[in-house]
């Protein structure tokens, strides 16, 4: 590896791709020619305009989006979110849909709960320790929304296509496989995404709204919980998380101009995903935890043989500088996040030491 | 200037001291070791926890705080905090009483009242077009707090001392001056201070809160806006914005370790405010904007002759590596913030900037 860098299968805060940290090292303390760092110009200056401008026409393009839909950049991560959805969207004598499909999707009806909000959860994979994503749900056609995660970074499940809900937008957290791959945006009301896993570091969520969504914001709720003080001010009602959106920035053209787009990308994914899980699938050491039809391409999740050796594995995989296999300190096990970041090399890199794991303790 | 840098009198996000810079730019690709950046490594790792831990400490040392104080980290700047204040520590039948010297006070004024909260104005210095802090204010006794701006960036005024209460605890917006001098922190309940301005980059605010005032929390609000899903959490409930907090932690380092704490810094920022203060008080060219008894030793507020030469002068700064000398948009004027990673010798150079420009155009 490269300046001694490690193989990181960190779940999130997650590997960057090396030619955008390379630039924000080689411009730190001059950016662009301003003789200052991009932590120091002002995010009302002509330097940062063009990064935000450029960021909101990265993700437009990437994700096909056209003009009935607004880009957001706000603080707090998607857990702020949890709380601003139902505070803008859901109204006293309107109720919304909720699938429950994990650690997430629980903390997001938690939110609606404790602002007394009315809402269902049509659907749960609760009864099988979330390893599934439900099917055939049946969505109430009056819900104001329906709130899904996409994927799960713990349980390693991902949603493979979207619900019909005829009509009634989807909310969804997709925090851990936004521009993974490309997608019908025309189910959607609201998607949102903390940086921290697919699109950059840890201190901005990404949101695309639909912009009829914004008739629907109350007056009366605080300035920073309203996304229409985001969508007025081009995010910049206060100062922003300059430098993640910078960092955005700099992925979203690694992903336009480096790796080609979201087709090219999806493409990389799955492949990625059929090396890992093919050695799941083939192993009887290691053992997929999610259903197979619900597996993640971000987030495999695996047990061994006992938690001796899983323990063995993680430290093991630590000495050859593969980092960040451990399962979720909730779950425990085993799990290697393989973001848009982590290349095929990578990937086959991890399944060599799999490999060689498996036969020294088989 | 050193690798073609410039001076920089930005009022947010503003000039960072090099060496802080120097310190993220030679570690960005390997943190510590750790084969990553540090926006690469979990903040549920070790190299996190030291950072955080570190930061914290390093604040209680600078300010001498006891074991009554926690020191938080939130997203969402001081304008969160403008709605994060009442909701949790103004309950129904208690009032809470605001000074208002400028905009920033004004927003924090406007959250309360967004959410239907009883409070009092107290004191303005609003006929005078916010250029003076007002005096000899007589609070309430049964208020539950007292809220007031430490510095106003904009008009250029900053509380030389702050107010007796009688107990009622203060909470102040610290955004633009906190850190620049030493503080009895016995008045205050809550101090609030995005760090844009004299401890780090754009993208977190610190909150020191006493205690005590975490006994008001309400359960019944949304996780993500009570203080006390920070302080059980170490500031991380959810994801952290790490970089941020990494950066504030090096400047911390940076005044304890090269300025010498918060004494050595008030007599730098004081030597400052004199040379420049100096010029404005001996030059019939440039006049200073705000009350001789309220002026700020961290944005310097000043007029020229006429708004065609104050147009020239900014640009004739910009064209001599002097950014940032233009008054905010809501006022026009020049201005200078002379925060704390500005040094005696910027500040001097700026004034030898602007003796030539008098001479050039008086």
């Amino acid at each position: 590896m490269k300046e001694n860098r490690v193989y990181n299968f960190n779940a999130g805060p997650a590997a960057l791709p090396l030619p955008v940290l390379e630039e924000i090292k080689d411009s730190f303390l001059n950016f662009k020619g301003s003789g200052m760092s991009v932590t120091e110009v002002s995010h009302r200056s002509k330097w940062f305009d063009d990064i935000i401008n450029d960021a909101v026409a990265r993700v437009k393009r990437l994700l096909n989006l056209d003009d009935r839909f607004s880009v957001l950049f706000i603080q707090g991560g998607a857990s702020m979110q949890f709380c601003m959805i139902p505070m803008n969207f859901l109204p006293k004598g309107k109720s919304a849909d909720y699938v429950n499909t994990g650690t997430w999707s629980t903390k997001a009806i938690k939110e609606a709960e404790i602002q007394q909000k009315q809402m269902n959860v049509v659907a749960s994979s609760e009864d099988k320790n979330f390893s599934y994503i439900p099917k055939e749900i049946q969505f109430n056609q009056d819900a104001a929304y329906v709130h899904i995660t996409s994927n799960n970074t713990i349980k390693g499940t991902q949603w493979a296509s979207f619900p019909e809900t005829n009509g009634v937008p989807i909310i969804a957290d997709m925090s851990s496989d936004i521009m993974s791959r490309p997608m019908d945006i025309d189910k959607f009301g609201l998607i949102y995404a903390g940086a921290q896993k697919n699109i950059g570091p840890a201190g901005v969520c990404m949101a695309i709204i639909r912009n009829d969504m914004l008739e629907l914001v109350p007056d009366n709720i605080p300035s920073m919980l309203k996304y229409t003080t985001y969508s007025t001010k081009n995010s910049m009602y206060n100062t922003p998380p300059c430098f993640a959106i910078y960092a955005i920035q700099l992925v979203l053209k690694w992903l336009e101009e480096t790796i080609g787009g979201l087709s090219s990308m999806e493409k990389i994914n799955k492949k990625k995903g059929e090396i890992l899980y093919g050695l799941l699938d083939s192993s009887p050491f290691y053992r997929g935890t999610a259903a197979l039809d619900s597996r993640s391409l971000m987030n495999v999740t695996f047990r061994l043989p006992d938690e001796e050796l899983e323990k063995r594995f993680v430290q093991e995989g630590i000495d050859n500088s593969f980092i960040g296999l451990k399962g979720h300190r909730s779950v425990g096990g085993c799990r290697a996040s393989i973001y848009n970041a982590t290349s095929i090399e990578d990937v086959e890199s991890l399944v060599d030491f799999m490999k060689t794991f498996e036969k020294n303790n088989g």
